[in-house]
């Protein structure tokens, strides 16, 4: 599937071939009715609700769009439109099909669409409720548990269920283990039982194992569900009477090995495998008021760079997976940059404003969970402010050029600190980058505070220790050359474990143990021959054939 | 090497190959001499101070018998007997030789020692300093971030490293990447360029970036050492007049497949690939006091059961892969168990007795990590009370028996909890058992508290939640047996993947990211082609080949 045309995340509901939405009464109805034939690739029928990454595409769409086109949307349900199936989970002939990162690449977004309907449950007064009749197996019984409340019908079959162990020697993909014992806090015997059998838990067990929230008679599954989800809308803090912004599709163009959007381009240097990040600050000052970015809407300059940002890395995630190294830089305006923050900051109790920041908190976030290499370049002439600033505090490494350029007129070097780098962007362990990096020395942070606003030039940044590296312009293009030949030298897989593990210090969360250690172990298990060889119980599923495994435990 | 001579981990200070072991003014030098041609296994050579599995079964003995025949000692140096060579890590030629169950075994292994080192340090007034003169590189370093204290001689060469992705396309396999950031608290970008640098970082840069603590001038690193350590051992809390007790070879032997040791005998049967545990209670009384404990040394029932357990769990280990599920079996007087707890619990005080519950907490951990299937069975006559108790609370499930078995006169299952279970034995996550269990209803701790002491019956104990089956004589044989050949039928590999995301709910700990983030990255590189393929880092090094890497990223 590696070969296969490039994969577009950009979608919208008049093109959903899989999810039906309406709205009706504060309550968004998000029903899953996934056509068999509409895979994302040949070679597999979408059988029985069961879902390929194309289906998740929508459901991430959907997820953003109700955010930001539908303030008066204060609860959404998750339903199918089947009988007796709600969803079977991800399609095994597609990822028996799949390449490895195809798999990976496939996991780690369904988790972060999964993230995304909890963010929106938890801070956007979005809530979700899944409507469970018949059955919820694997991903599909995950999805669940991504609601915040789940549903089932007592109907006798009806059931919850993760079959991937005994079914097909993996793991369950997406955050299922880590939300049972952790978000949940089931009992570990009874997720040891769960989780090992096939046909799954129903009825007053799946209650009294906490495996769902409810239980509700067959005929009274869709008023149930409508009465219950329009309560909870009506406590939702969202504004009933406030009006949407629309959410076109993302403008983009790719010429070649360049990707450009308003406000980003991105270069690939195939030689090298790098990807450079050239993000241009505002071109026009920040506007008085919500009121104002209302009238602007997507053109916004902080909406339209995370919007092209968040595309850009799913781009180039699972279209140009051997380019292994993203260069981060900015040309634009420190003012004006800080001048956007502030506002940010000032309106921060408005739907709108709150939304915009919610979403660069999830575009950092899922920076800080791509598996390449993360290189900042503070250069001449850049705008590392505020929000702006998070891209440098979320990279592996980070050069700051001291001095200016020999024949550029650009502006020295500087970087400058606001209020959002002190909140409003925490990462998935539940700290601010800077806290993050400072676990030290608590007490710098308090510090770094005392220097918002401040025009940082390179020793100052240094000695603050927000970068890594001060080369002066005799020294920064061989450094700079060196430190991205070097990363395309290491082993892929080498860095990829070792940023795992070095990028999240401190606490850890659901979050955290999703992607670095649930993952981890599913990515093991998608390279053994137990699960993925010629005879593994991925590719014979379905054949009648029994697998045989080689017993040595590791 | 899976096929060869089975490896045995009992040793003694007589039989050290690789280490010496000196006691002064209350402080212990284990120096490091690792001879070249004593390798565990034929094939490599242990040039440089580098280790294999053999090298760090000595170091973990020597470890345990310091804090038990020595309460004198109040801190342990770890130095080198080599020039201008601390240590550099674990031998390249064995890891490429190793099977990836071997490297596997091999590194939790080396982690748990790494652990007793830091347990021994902050809970047994053993504090462990490391004295570099030249280089630590990857395990090296690593044994040394292990230490509370790490000296580095400041002379130009001298330093400290961590080359293994550069070198060898895979992690520090030994907590290297975790105690960086989250214990020594480097900087993340610092911890980026250091992990990327095979050279190193030395001097100035090293101590600054917080990877030593202390450089001190050639001439004076023994002196200083020596120094530095009398002063941290004469704040020990140990008692220096007190005697230790001698820990001579563990008696076992070894018939068939029965394992027999003083109150344990482990039956493999492998045809369902099962080893049964079957612990034996106390024979005789309680001691009354510490003093008689001590009279008693290793043949105390507490003592010498854990001594077993450690040995069979890593005998098992290492040398029966394919035995993919412990049953635990308990057989004796829950009175005399709840006895000797009761003692224990009143001579916490007493240097003797916390080193005995420090052992168990340490050999119940080792189970918690053991990559097998453990399933605990509460049968008429057992006594699952206290600290065994704690074996049913570490196992994935747990079945108890409601009533007797036909034609026996063995008394009704019961379980019985002591003061033992509510602290002394956290887990890696920090929780006891019975918090990590019961994390939906913390409330309920409170209630078991009340329940101590008390004789529990089959129906209780599944009202308490403290089992997770009750099935009666009717059902009990085809339940057990069914579970047994169920687990004996799944993926080894989903298996280990799915216990390690169930069994650690709750906070996570730098121990805990150590054995399932950390571990979990490694094992997946282990199965990568670019590190372990016939073209792999791991393979051509030495060779003066260079890899071809697969460059996707996942």
């Amino acid at each position: 599937m590696a070969d296969a045309a490039p994969i577009d995340v950009r979608t919208s509901p008049d093109r959903y071939r899989h999810w039906k939405l309406a709205l009706e009464n504060g309550v968004a109805y998000l029903t899953m009715d996934v056509n068999e034939d509409g895979g994302l690739r040949p070679g597999y029928k979408l059988k029985l609700n069961s879902y390929d990454l194309g289906v998740d595409i929508e459901l991430a769409d959907a997820v953003q769009r109700l955010r930001f086109e539908h303030p008066e949307i204060g609860a959404v349900v998750i339903r199918s439109q089947r009988d007796r199936i709600f969803c079977s989970g991800a399609n095994i002939n597609m990822l028996g099909l799949s390449s490895h990162d195809h798999k990976v690449n496939f996991c780690k977004f369904t988790n972060e669409t999964r993230l995304a309907i909890e963010d929106a449950t938890d801070n956007s007064g979005q809530s979700y409720i899944c409507s469970i009749n018949g059955i919820a197996a694997g991903g599909g019984y995950e999805l669940a548990l991504a609601c915040d409340q789940i549903l089932l019908t007592d109907d006798g079959s009806s059931s919850v269920s993760l079959p991937e162990l005994p079914l097909l020697a993996v793991l369950p993909g997406t955050g299922g283990l880590t939300r049972l014992v952790d978000k949940r806090l089931v009992r570990r015997d009874h997720a040891d039982f769960f989780c090992t059998t096939a046909e799954g838990v129903r009825g007053k067990r799946a209650r009294d194992w906490r495996l769902v929230d409810k239980l509700v008679p067959p005929s009274k599954l869709v008023d149930e569900t409508k009465t219950f989800a329009e309560e909870i809308a009506a406590k939702s803090d969202r504004p009933k009477d406030a009006k949407g912004i629309a959410l076109p599709t993302i403008e983009r163009t790719i010429d070649g090995d360049t990707i450009r959007y308003p406000h980003l381009a991105v270069e690939i240097d195939r030689e090298r495998r790098a990807a450079h990040f050239r993000i241009s600050g505002p071109t026009v000052p920040a506007p008085a008021n919500a009121a104002a970015v209302q009238d602007q809407g997507v053109a916004f300059w902080p909406l339209a760079l995370a919007r092209a940002l968040d595309d850009a890395m799913m781009h180039l995630r699972l279209n140009e997976t051997e380019i292994g190294t993203w260069v981060l830089h900015s040309q634009g305006d420190a003012s004006q940059v800080e001048a956007y923050d502030a506002l940010l900051a000032k309106e921060a109790s408005n739907w709108l404003a709150r939304e915009i920041v919610l979403y660069w908190k999830r575009t950092l976030k899922r920076l800080d969970v791509s598996s390449r290499s993360l290189i900042a370049l503070v250069e001449p002439g850049s705008c590392f402010t505020g929000t702006l600033l998070e891209l440098v505090l979320a990279a592996d490494r980070s050069y700051m050029l001291d001095g200016t350029l020999e024949g550029s007129n650009l502006p020295e070097a500087e970087v400058r600190l606001t209020s959002m780098n002190f909140g409003p962007y925490p990462m998935g362990n539940g700290l601010t980058r800077l806290a993050t990096r400072f676990l030290a020395e608590p007490k710098h942070i308090d510090e770094l505070k005392d220097e918002i606003g401040e025009s940082l030039d390179a020793e100052t940044t240094e000695d603050l220790g927000l970068v890594t590296f001060t080369p002066d312009d005799i020294d920064w293009d061989d450094e700079v050359r060196l430190v991205i030949e070097e990363r395309a030298g290491f082993s892929p897989d080498g860095l990829i474990g070792m940023e795992a593990n070095l990028r999240f210090a401190g606490p850890e969360t659901m979050e955290t143990k999703i992607f670095a250690r649930l993952s981890a172990w599913q990515n093991w298990i998608f390279q053994r021959p137990n699960a993925t060889g010629p005879e593994g119980a991925l590719k014979l599923y379905g054949t009648g054939k029994q697998s045989k495994y080689d017993r040595k435990r590791a």
